[in-house]
């Protein structure tokens, strides 16, 4: 989201900043292995199930700092530092992970894996099916965040640790940590959710249908069986990508950054043949190329209904039900100008958590950036999240 | 957009309540005669032009009691009534236009023509082009919210009036309203204008990219020449009336049209497959699948691109500048859960107006509906139209 707009030109070559973690690794686990295969929540079966995953920071001896990262629809596990000296971006959270930052590597071990069903490594649609030796494609096991969950806390006890001190993430993040305090309440000390929802909005879930529409009508979908064709449906990813992203600004923020701006000329063309006349078009045909040449289509069908799926009520009784689960300490945010995930949605959580007399910090942070604010606005978050975390390990180690 | 909701059953046959202006008749105009061609703001040329246009109840022998509707962007001049007994529906406004509503058809002479550039009855991309005895298709020349209301003017002239007692329209309909005041200013009595703006936002032009985008990629779009094949731009015009519906219903509205409601089962299908899960999702499927029942492609893209272009300020120098060039009262309404017409909007309208020391009325009225409330909410629009057109008359005649 974001980052798209932070770039270097092709002819630099990287040199990290004293405060980036630097240089990182990709790294892979095979978990799952037969004959403990992955039991879906709809029913289906997966393994062996390969997770790529980073590491920032080191683990402490106590094994009591580690900080799982839930990224977001079409984030992956590359949350901060360079692959190399000739990467374009950073990872998506470079400003708010490393050392003195907001998750401060000097002090936390921060682990961050791409979700099951995705597309950068963690397995998903376009892995290899090891029944048929094909790509699963749509023959992919219908999947929900809880499975994505359950797959990381896999990795986390792979990784010898028995509690995370904290899980952190926003948006489908954010839908991640509620999972996390309810599925697995004992392995969490605390819990970071940013402008997310215990669910998705009846609008939200319209939304991702008109983007899931966009990718299934495109006549190079071939049903999902589309990898090995020369082309795939990236005019209907492109188009999903585009509605999605004027979801994740405000209406401000949209307005001050374009207004009605012409893109490359002074005047209006009058001429239908002229598709890209207002900097806003060309900016979403932009945003919609990039993505094309990042993200996988299935996955982002697979992604986007694990998150219309996604009720903690329905799943465990009640919100307060689900989060009482747990004894996390939680810390809550939300955005004034956030339309997909309203502040009022984090205010139920809050609710929840306060009839469940669990520990809770709640802020609503002024911001124009509106649902991607959480993916800009660092300086509110890291003096809420620092002490909150600094709070955390203390109890910890306090016993 | 909210007539969708009242429909007949298919054996019923209609009788129309007293209240209804009951069967109605469409009629033809031919303008734009050679050699007077109408000359578009594009530079191009049209002629002659075909109008398709309805009128209802009686002009008064003086010829001052004319009302102008303007129509929204997939409205026709099918206001009210009904065409035959066979009719599932009747028309868009019915609820507003009739004896004793809103506009009140035993008081006025109501007239609604079909905007230039749209599919039903005036010329437009789909009539053919006399000079290549083809259907234009992106032949048809760029045309602006000037045009359209130029093409209306001539028409009102046409029926041997020289002033309207009022020119009343929302959303694109609202814009045309402006465009009559700031263009013909001697021509108009009183305008009232809902839901509506001076200009479109970042992220309306936003919006229609997109929609835009999705008819165009369409592989049976053939470059707008799809009149004579099979099958047209469906599923691109589908998808560009599903996103665009979105944005016609509110927050509010939506969630408590449907919530997280499941589409014909009492569980979640954990299905890929299954692509209409949920309410909304349905709904909007539905929405898409009626519109391309009546609706033109090309005539969506061209008056889309006329919505993004309308810009007052642009035009006429400023807002004020446009506004102040007619004496009409003013009548400006906005909805509190419009966000694709913010409420803001019609504010700039109000303060252009009294800096041009204009008689306008302002009100911001209460609902949930969002930008389609100016198609249900008529209790109190009546209230304020009423007398509104009354106190209008009332000094037309006093002279």
């Amino acid at each position: 989201m974001a980052t798209d707009d932070v770039e270097l030109r092709d002819t630099e070559l990287v040199q990290p900043a004293a405060d980036s973690v630097g240089f990182v690794t990709r790294q892979l686990a095979t978990l799952f292995q037969p004959p403990s295969p992955l039991r879906l929540a709809g029913g289906g079966e997966l393994g062996p199930v390969t997770v790529a995953y980073e590491t920032y920071g080191e683990l402490s001896p106590q094994k009591d700092n580690a900080i799982f990262v839930c990224h977001a629809l079409t984030g992956d596990a590359h949350v901060a530092g360079w692959h190399s000296a000739n990467d374009r971006k950073p990872g998506w959270w470079e400003e708010f992970v490393g050392p003195g930052k907001g998750l401060d590597t000097n002090r936390y071990f921060v682990i961050c894996a791409n979700c099951l069903g995705g597309c950068q490594g963690t397995t998903g649609p376009q892995s290899i099916n090891p029944t048929s030796g094909e790509r699963y494609g749509l023959n992919f096991p219908f999947m929900t965040v809880g499975d994505v969950v359950e797959v990381h806390a896999a990795l986390v006890r792979h990784l010898g640790i028995e509690k995370l001190l904290s899980v952190v993430g926003g948006s489908l993040g954010g839908m991640q940590v509620l999972e996390w305090a309810a599925r697995f309440p004992e392995m969490i000390n605390s819990a970071v959710c940013m402008a997310s929802a215990a669910k998705l909005t009846a609008q939200g879930i319209a939304f991702n249908a008109v983007g899931r529409r966009a990718i299934i009508t495109d006549p190079n979908f071939h049903g999902g069986q589309y990898y090995d064709k020369a082309v795939g449906p990236n005019v209907g990813l492109a188009l999903a990508r585009m509605v999605a992203h004027i979801t994740y600004l405000s209406d401000v923020s949209i307005e001050q950054k374009f207004s009605r701006r012409l893109q490359g000329a002074d005047k209006l063309s009058y001429d239908m043949m002229h598709q890209i006349e207002f900097q806003v078009e060309s900016y979403l045909h932009y945003q919609g190329k990039r993505f094309i040449e990042r993200f996988d289509a299935n996955s982002y069908l697979y992604l986007t209904r694990a998150m219309d799926y996604f009720d903690l009520a329905e799943t465990y009784g009640s919100t307060e039900q689900a989060l009482s689960r747990t004894n996390a300490r939680f810390l809550v945010t939300s955005y004034t100008s956030d339309w997909l995930f309203p502040t009022a949605q984090s205010k139920e959580l809050v609710r929840a958590l306060i009839a469940a007399r669990r520990h809770v910090t709640f802020i609503e942070l002024a911001s124009e950036y509106g649902h991607d604010a959480f993916l800009i606005e660092f300086e509110w978050l890291e003096k809420l999240v620092r002490p909150f975390l600094e709070q955390t390990l203390h109890s910890v180690r306090k016993g």
